[in-house]
């Protein structure tokens, strides 16, 4: 039985969404959730049939959002550190934490440390994308200047993610750049380019837009430009929502239309919801750790903690070990 | 009168979408246009009465696509080039080109030459908001390597544009950043951040979804980044009609409801259309140069027109260099 460890408190909206995320989870799978924060608190949301599924760990501190990320090394009665103590000892396999992501990655990299031949783990998330493929982007953000060597490594990871959790085969991977044309790049991705080029499956440079067509698999990229993409994207899709929104509303024939059109937008918006899966996991530590929005709702708590089952089911770790021992021999 | 230089030959599509946006900016405004190309051509697409306010200047080369930028110092028989140095001569004042946008840039410094003070000119891009307003963002994909130095400079032409050719008395400036806070940024943009904090209206750090909520009026970033925001923020917009058109055909109730919600439809598009100013000024080169896509339409040619003769009537150029030596000497 797998033991996941959640951080209930780190969320901006206090315990409930957190854990009735890890209830609805619990109604749909087979699990043991580790409920760390003010037991009193937490009690109030675990109806009692799931009482003997659920351990309580109480912690008395929440670490703040304003604080500096390595700061959670001294804040050792905290939810989230005691969260992934709990993976570090080997009571759970995988946590889910919405806290401070920036002390959640230290915490991950410090405490339950590195796999392997890993150098950086890198923050990989699922893009949506016009044909209803999901791209993995990496590093979103865990790493903000990388040397090409990081970023090639980032590749190797995406690999082991695409074909043991997302069970592509033969997964197309990129590396982000100003232009598909092999040359285009700045210092740092041309010099990685050169590197991934030892992988099969790498096709080359990929354009922004590649991250929403379907026509790559894997996009890797440093943390700095791979955060930049990322809400970039979810602001222009927030503006056109929003543009779309205030249009209607000037137009009685609009608003009809749009009420027509209301299973389309629903289905737009869970193709492009990042509700739907919940979390990124930080790839390349040991074990699973899975990094939530501080807003997530209850569907989104419930999809991350069905990614860590996945995840901890899986071979991904041991898979990202080996094809970077077998690169390094090369 | 302005004297207006257009590649004629250098879109995808021939001659014939850009020499009809050149006659619908001529019904509209004062200005000669000076036909770059193929003359017998150019001819057929010019209406006898519009024949007196046009200038034909014969070249019989077209600088490909697939070459390499500076290659084009080779090729001055190729209309990019007879165009470029129709403003390096004098004889126009500022120059439109749908052409091989790197040979473009290549030209306009090598050619034209940069503003005093200027070390490295960026190309600027408006993007469309949420609230109606437009975010200046550049570099766009002129300097793919920056220094803190470039990206500084950057901040203070892009206020320049935004005072004097938006019409923006104190402008909102932002350096694009993994974050809000200050702390946050790669080390370059860190550095960056120092400098502009010399600028009165540098407000900080943004974040990608900030180039669309109307916060900030001008953005800084180097050109890789700023390329990559572009082209995934260009995706998303793509892959979500895609996926609403694809949705809505699916049920003849959505359909309807398309129909009623057209005109949202129509407005959102003009609101977030390329079209609407069709061109992308490169700041910081002597006169004025505006680079459009390849796939240009006459309506976006029209409007890069207009802002090459709002850009010619502006003093821009003088308050770019003043405003460089002021920071020089601080």
């Amino acid at each position: 039985m797998i033991c996941v460890a959640i951080d209930a408190m780190g969320g901006d909206f206090g315990c409930e969404p957190i854990i009735e995320g890890t209830i609805d989870a619990l109604k749909e799978r087979e699990f043991t959730a580790f409920l760390v924060g003010d037991q009193a608190q937490m009690e109030k949301f675990v109806p009692k049939e799931f009482i003997n599924r659920v351990k309580f760990i109480q912690s008395n501190e929440i670490f703040e959002m304003k604080e500096g990320a390595t700061n959670v090394l001294r804040h050792k009665e905290s939810s989230i550190y005691k969260a992934v103590e709990l993976v570090r000892s080997g009571e759970c396999q995988a946590v889910v934490s919405a806290g401070h992501s920036g002390a959640t990655m230290s915490l991950a990299t410090l405490r339950v440390g590195r796999l392997k031949n890993v150098a950086r783990p890198p923050i990989a998330t699922l893009m949506p994308t016009s044909t209803g493929t999901r791209t993995l982007l990496l590093d979103v953000g865990a790493n903000v200047d990388c040397k090409a060597e990081h970023i090639f490594q980032f590749g190797v990871m995406g690999e082991a993610y695409a074909k043991e959790i997302m069970g592509i085969k033969e997964p197309k991977i990129g590396i982000l750049s100003n232009g598909e044309e092999d040359g285009k790049g700045n210092e740092v991705t041309k010099e990685a380019f050169k590197l991934l080029k030892k992988m099969k499956n790498f096709v080359g440079n990929a354009e922004g837009s590649q991250i929403f067509d379907g026509s790559m698999d894997v996009i890797v990229c440093d943390g700095f430009v791979g955060n930049i993409a990322l809400k970039s994207s979810e602001g222009v899709a927030h503006a056109m929502n929003k543009l779309i929104k205030k249009e209607v509303k000037k137009s009685p024939l609009a608003i009809a239309g749009a009420v027509l059109m209301k299973k389309v937008f629903k289905i737009v918006r869970k193709n492009t919801d990042y509700d739907e899966y919940g979390g990124a996991p930080l790839l390349g530590v040991k074990n699973c750790v899975i990094i939530s929005h501080g807003k997530s709702t209850p569907k989104a708590i419930k999809n991350a903690i069905f990614q860590a089952l996945k995840f901890s089911n899986s071979n991904i770790n041991s898979v990202i070990s080996n094809e970077l021992e077998k690169f390094k021999n090369e």
